[in-house]
């Protein structure tokens, strides 16, 4: 089975039936994949309407109805029981441990949300002849929590997340140009610049991911990043959440191409 | 008072004290006007769900905490209670009575969605050159139920309903182009030209608003509308919902230009 060509609902039923547990990142070249953040149907409203207000760092893909496994337009055939190479069990806001599936978790009461992720835009950027450092560098994004605060939504309160990618000023205004099309996957950049405009204070201590080099015609630029709506969710202390397990996204049944439509 | 030039501020505590109770057209000129849904927060999450999934016909442009009379972006110092100069109240699905303001209705478990209306993007066409015929005509603007089903969520499903607004198809091109930058205030058509497609069989017998002309060199082009949400909850027969009444819309904060920001 070559992972790269193949359709997500083939990869899907591979990870479902427990013969494919690798990280997602280059399956099914074109296809968008998520972020997954599950929670019981009381936060649902609050949540959604954190996702609405914070689109930069939260752009929601899909979600789902109260207890349903499915998405009306991103999976309509998937489970997310199941479908999902590795989950976290997040209980009080702290880690409890991971799964190769949910069955036993997911109850009538869940409410599954899809978050956008940079796979989409990262792509877009490199065809456009933009060096991605970390992905030359073969490791994770370097991610940083600012001092910018996200707009709050009922228990969900906190400061967002950005990803930072290091590129020349003509580079970071085109990438600018190219990512206003993306607006589903974190759209523009949030800063470019200075980084203690923001509250960081040092790039080489990322709180996330890996620290990058940063040449000395570059500026760093700072995206919002899917780890804020799980961080955010966190400091909210639910009794009960589950996300993805980093690298292990869910594979939707929609083109890069398709996004907005 | 010039009620064109005034700040949404000073209308709505005009408004309030009940000292203005005329339709709002034309007041606050280059400020977004917005149709207003109220719910009981069982409601909240399935209704802010449909809103997500039907954005050209339901673009939301904010929503309340639940129990909040107020709005974090739209309405800071709004009281939705009172902003509004006629309201709606709707039981079971059925139009029961019309308030000036609806202090004794609105309980701690309602929320408030704050949904775009077209005046916005009317401007902008007019301002490009392209006619709005039910504007020269001085009366509301033809809305047609369509056969299209709107993207269900929990108990809100139904048809969408359009608006109509004829021109040659030189400014259908434009117009589309002009509202691709209106997301917020229902974005691009949803079909230009033969009506039967999508389930209207007589342009001159509009399901709401009034026929409009439609000279010989001239197609039909039609945008969602912002009556779908409410008539898809009123389908949905909520035991309590209360609406602005037509005409009477509610004065946010937010300029047109400042929309998407």
């Amino acid at each position: 089975m070559n992972l790269q060509l193949a359709k997500p609902d083939e990869i899907r039923k591979q990870i479902r039936n427990g013969a494919l547990d690798i990280p997602t990142s280059g399956m099914c070249k074109s296809y968008v994949q998520a972020n997954v953040v599950i929670l019981p149907s009381k936060y649902a409203y609050d949540f959604l309407k954190f996702c609405f207000r914070n689109p930069k760092t939260c752009p929601l893909l899909d979600v789902s109805e109260i207890g349903s496994t499915s998405f009306s337009k991103y999976g309509k055939d998937a489970d997310i029981r199941t479908d999902v190479g590795k989950y976290r069990l997040y209980k009080n806001g702290k880690l409890v441990d991971s799964y190769s599936d949910i069955k036993a978790l997911y109850t009538d009461d869940m409410v599954s949300f899809l978050i956008g992720c940079s796979f989409t835009f990262e792509h877009a950027l490199l065809e456009a002849g933009i060096p991605i450092r970390h992905i030359e560098e073969n490791h994770n994004v370097p991610m940083y929590i600012t001092n910018i605060p996200a707009s709050p939504s009922g228990v969900f309160t906190g400061n967002i997340t950005v990803s930072m990618r290091p590129m020349t000023m003509a580079q970071a205004i085109k990438a600018t140009e190219i990512t206003s099309n993306f607006k589903e996957v974190h759209g523009t950049p949030i800063h470019i610049g200075n980084p203690s405009e923001i509250g960081i204070s040092d790039l080489n201590t990322p709180d996330y991911g890996e620290k990058v080099t940063i040449k000395e015609n570059e500026v760093p630029v700072f995206w919002g990043c899917g780890v804020t709506p799980q961080s955010v969710a966190l400091d909210a202390k639910p009794e009960l959440m589950m996300t993805h397990a980093p690298g292990y996204m869910f594979i939707t049944d929609v083109r890069d191409s398709e996004m907005g439509s």
